[in-house]
């Protein structure tokens, strides 16, 4: 069965490798977030492209959600040295998947095969795609008025404001990169994954012709809700979701998902909100969808292919 | 007192450090080689200018001689996992310096100005020059008849090679950098630095105009042998000088000098050399050149100073 997955950072990543664990190598391609990518030191940055690359390969610090395990911080000291701003944490290791990928890009690679190029090179069976090999970026208002890029949202100001609007800077000139249209063309599943549904795949979704790409595709699609008793498991989605003025829910994340997927996942403690998500025409399925182990990971992997083995025996 | 000294790596390093701490801020300006840079990761490397730099800098790794004190190598551990070749030891700290010089060169940044710009911001008064901003190599002939770049002979194969020849590919085309020139038309005094003779102050003077820009200056100038009791105390250069024909010894190292200083120092042990140096129409002064510690440095700069001051009252 080929599955598309559409993901951000953390939640996203954690399905992508519970799926990498249950499906036969090279049947998954993730298609990942880039409106969030950033410069520093000269060097493209992409957080939710990289997380997903190091947490598919084994080498992701689980704990700290991002970066490299065990990575240390001796290139960060320097540039601060040099007058660089040190609030956006690069490790070392991280540091030369930035350099490396920087070299191949220079040399004529778009993004997404950089990407793969790396992918390979960790042992990554799975295709790991950006959706879009065009510059985008997420810029946020918060309630002071202020706009301000995501990253300086996001970790410099740690997400403490509340954000009144987002805009996905470039987005109406971007194009899905080919191998998300592939990947999409030819999918048995697409799953949109926990990921915050605003800023990790919100953005995928505004690529002009990758949402017509999913809904024209003939594979079966879920969502994964990546709010779980109204709360998000990491990041800011819950309260975002507020002060934009959805509900901050498994429903209101289902709303955004309405007309895209015909099938939403719920987790257990979110079983009661069943009939308002199958209100806005999707069927329900409520599974466990906290992934703290590799267990968790693999086992939500599965049961999202089983549900699909049962859709397509309906 | 305006003085310039010409160095390569370790010995050239120590006494721009010793000149550094016994002249007024600013009143010194090194210039670099640059003909055994190299290209790694898709970033240019400059092994004596960076030497130089965390020397002057205090950041030195004293023991290994090159990089930073208690750098990491978690950088490096990634390239190998992209597949790139780890024999050249960049540190993450000093991989931070490749990436900052590489983002101020791709803005726009010549050589000098982006060496400039990274010693002024660790601190160092001394102006650090690259000799020339165009681009030469040294490429090494080896006993086996193989002509192989700087690093692949120095570093990877540990200088184990006999040299049969040594070419400065590109030098033809290249110019002295404006400081270079700039530095030599004012300078009061020019030292020669103990660095190799062949491969590090060679490349300099190689350079179309260096040289007789040099020889144009009103500065006095004096050259220091790098070889010492017929040894070099780092490095291939003694049997790099007995390989290509030349005395492996402080005459050797003069008798390339000659017509370029007035003079030549050498260390204690080599006192007897001291009439056929001065048949080669040079004074010779005799002085504890060994640099262990920071007094040594200090001591030999001192020394130095004190020779001209003699040289101006004679």
């Amino acid at each position: 069965m080929k599955v598309v997955l559409l993901a951000g950072g953390t939640g996203g990543a954690k399905l992508a490798h519970g799926l990498q664990m249950v499906l036969p190598p090279g049947d998954l391609t993730v298609i990942v977030n880039v409106a969030d990518d950033t410069e520093r030191f000269g060097l493209l940055v992409c957080p939710d492209l990289d997380t997903i690359l190091y947490t598919l390969s084994g080498l992701a610090d689980r704990e700290q959600g991002w970066g490299v395990a065990g990575d240390t911080s001796s290139a960060l000291a320097m540039f601060e040295r040099y007058g660089e701003e040190a609030w956006f944490r690069i490790g070392d290791a991280d540091l030369a998947t930035l350099v490396h990928r920087d070299r191949l890009m220079r040399e004529g690679s778009s993004l997404t095969d950089a990407t793969a190029a790396t992918a390979a090179a960790l042992g990554i069976a799975t295709h790991l795609v950006a959706a879009t090999d065009d510059r985008m970026r997420t810029w946020i208002q918060t309630d002071s008025g202020e706009e301000i890029d995501f990253q300086e949202y996001f970790v410099h100001r740690g997400q403490q404001e509340i954000v009144r609007a987002v805009r996905f800077d470039g987005v109406e000139a971007t194009h899905p990169s080919q191998a998300a249209l592939d990947a999409l063309a030819t999918a048995d599943l697409v799953v949109i994954g926990p990921s915050n549904p605003i800023v990790s795949i919100g953005p995928i979704l505004a690529i002009p012709g990758l949402r017509e790409a999913l809904v024209a595709s003939s594979a079966q699609r879920i969502g994964v809700s990546g709010i779980v008793g109204g709360r998000a498991l990491r990041g800011p989605a819950d309260r975002m979701l507020a002060s934009l003025g959805h509900e901050s829910s498994a429903v209101g994340v289902a709303r955004l998902y309405a007309g895209l997927v015909e099938r939403f996942v719920v987790d257990e403690v979110d079983a009661g909100l069943a009939p308002a998500i199958e209100a806005l025409g999707m069927s329900v399925s409520v599974l466990p969808t906290v992934m703290v182990s590799d267990d968790d990971r693999a086992r939500l992997a599965a049961a999202l292919l089983e549900l699909v083995e049962g859709m397509l025996g309906e």
